[in-house]
């Protein structure tokens, strides 16, 4: 497929891909038995599960728009490339997490890889209240080898600068976050919606000018502090699990940023299942139980990054940062430069979580574990209660030291009525 | 000349770039009665005047070596091009600040600018007492100019963007600083060399873990926060100027980093000279006159770059960052956001100067003011209290507030008998 760029149909699909020789060694040659499945729920793209005789795999392709608004807002082709990319940067640096990649396609804009479909994306199963062995684990120690393998901790600087180039490029995916997650919340932005009750909640966040000023502090470092690769969307929707296997799939908006980035959006969207759990669930007690459940992951995966970075920092501290020559070598220990550096990441952590916790309400893209939830006077109260706790977060990053200290204030808000 | 690189020489030059209308254009086209004269005393390029009947210009080429250590160290030509690059950009904002380039040529890795040479080195001028009006409010502008419009604050940002990607191919300049600047003067360096007397100082310095995370936090910043464009080697030897004119020249170490950077280098510089002044001063009161001064420029240097940037974010506000729909659009301040932007700015710029102490008296290219010293004993006192001060900047940014407060640890350091 060398020529122009053509979205792909079910129907087409297999004649169009019958040459690809990467493709027919994993489902077979005999391109006329392949069933080919439609099933992209995403905000963007085609996503096609196509089933032949040897195997089954995946077909992304990125449409030249946005897909959950429509042609009238055009998007790059080009972010299949960079998803490409970022996919094979977190194979190398956390083997068997995401998709293996078979093929690439860029002027198709299309990706053939490994198909999940024994999966399910985690923000369903959060909404169902089922529970995944290992999750915390998986994404904890995901975000610590995405951070550290990526950033001049470990890379030589060349190669880090050459990607940091690179992923640069990937301009408009990154507006998007820059105004959907960071400004648009915070003002009357065209496309936003939120549920109508939230209105008063809405216009004290609105009014905050602190808090402003400390979401729009993180967008500059959002957009300036190119310390690692982050995967860029680490929210529940791209998680997928079995009840014991863990995978990360969609990297598209993958970009240099804060090490705190991906842990951050991924922490905001447990918090936001935690909130909306009394919503479906069928009684306190069951509420109770999984709420307790999801704590214990947000727990469980801070903890795991942490064990991880600090396994790293002694094991592949190898790029110009905090050198050995300086500490180690010297007879000097390292640990404060590493405790100093680990509570710079956490600040950014909660910091990015809040804003994610607003923007999910606020802006455009809310996230279903809210958004299902038909009746509208219960949603606004469990929004609000996010929503307030998203503030708290953005206010005192400073002084929320540890994991434990944002447990306890999702407990508090989880029982306060603002609405 | 499009031809291969072949360094200049005072004898073939005019032939050479007499075919140039550029050039001819300033100087006149008849090419015999060009005087050419090599003036280069920096660390690493050739730099000629070159008068004609016309007028007078300077030819700078890079060297494909470090002049200062010679062709043992090789080091990219494309220098000229990142070099060029500064230059255009730092004249689009801040005009007349940068020599004019009429000429560059990325083979010949050469730059045709104008000629200052009424004008003298700011730090040749420093160590012989000349005082020089306006200065603190040029350099002050232009750090705020330069920080101010090369950063989302200002400029759009997919062409903030692709301005990143193209300086942060200069890997090589840019690996100069990284191990000179932050790392080197920690650890015994191979290129390291230091006035003897200073040996317990150095332990002192090299025994201070929490001093050593502290600077690498630094590198970890300028490494990755590509905040905006900064020169990159703004010190007294890259300003020039006449009794009441002051320019800027040679940005080849131009990057993208934090917006503190350029004035932190700067008032380092700055302190160094002041540190200097009783081994060039004839007589105590002269020093003290002589050092009064210095400590004017560099409030005077601060207060002017807060005052431009103060005004910038009024009136030249247009990127991403703290757009006016969140503030002003409200009828909300952003005045808020705006001091904490300077704040973190302001920890950048004591914490880069407090390593820029350092290095110059510690790792390789030392500077004039202390290294013109031939008395050892003196100058290593003088440098000890560099030193020392040094390290009170990099341990105690966050409560250094305010300029005032940094020219009264100056004034406390000076009297300190160290050696």
């Amino acid at each position: 497929m060398t020529e122009k760029y053509l979205a792909l149909s079910s129907k087409d699909l297999p004649k169009r891909l019958s040459k690809v020789s990467a493709i027919t060694d994993e489902i077979g040659s005999n391109y006329s038995d392949w069933r080919v499945n439609e099933v992209g729920d995403g905000n963007l793209n085609l996503v096609f599960i196509v089933e032949g005789t040897k195997g089954t795999l995946v077909i992304k392709q990125a449409l030249p728009y946005v897909r959950i608004v429509g042609d009238s807002w055009p998007l790059t082709l080009d972010r299949a490339f960079f998803e490409y990319n970022a996919l094979i940067r977190q194979e190398k640096r956390d083997q068997g997490v995401a998709p293996s990649v078979f093929h690439f396609d860029r002027k198709q804009a299309l990706i053939a890889m490994e198909c999940l479909d024994d999966h399910e994306i985690l923000r369903g199963m959060l909404i169902e209240g089922k529970k995944v062995e290992g999750l915390a684990n998986v994404i904890g120690k995901h975000c610590a080898r995405l951070a550290f393998k990526g950033s001049d901790l470990h890379m030589e600087t060349k190669n880090k600068k050459e990607d940091v180039c690179l992923f640069q490029k990937n301009v408009e995916l990154m507006a998007i976050t820059e105004s959907l997650v960071f400004t648009d919340p915070y003002f009357e932005a065209e496309m936003n919606n939120h549920t109508e009750e939230l209105s008063s909640v809405i216009k004290t966040l609105r009014d905050d000018v602190i808090m402003k000023s400390r979401a729009q502090n993180m967008l500059r470092k959002f957009t300036s502090n190119a310390e690692t690769m982050c995967h860029g969307d680490l929210h529940s929707g791209s998680i997928m699990c079995t009840e014991n296997k863990v995978r990360v799939i969609d990297p598209e908006f993958a970009f240099y940023g804060p090490m705190g980035f991906d842990l951050g959006m991924n922490i905001a969207n447990y918090l936001m299942a935690y909130f909306s759990q009394p919503a479906h669930r069928k009684n306190p007690s069951e509420t109770i139980d999984y709420q307790t459940w999801i704590l214990q992951i947000i727990d469980g995966t801070v903890e795991a990054f942490e064990e991880e970075f600090r396994n790293l920092w002694k094991t592949e501290r190898s790029g110009i940062l905090y050198p050995k020559c300086l500490f180690e070598d010297q007879g000097h220990t390292s640990d404060h430069a590493l405790q100093s550096l680990l509570n710079s990441i956490w600040e950014d952590v909660v910091t990015v979580c809040g804003i994610e916790m607003h923007r999910r309400c606020l802006s455009l893209a809310h996230n279903a574990d809210f958004e299902s939830i038909e009746d509208f006077s219960l949603r606004a109260k469990l929004e609000a209660r996010n929503l307030f706790m998203g503030r708290e977060l953005i206010l005192n990053f400073e002084s929320i030291k540890t994991v434990k200290e944002l447990s306890t204030l999702a407990k508090k808000f989880n029982t306060q009525d603002i609405l």
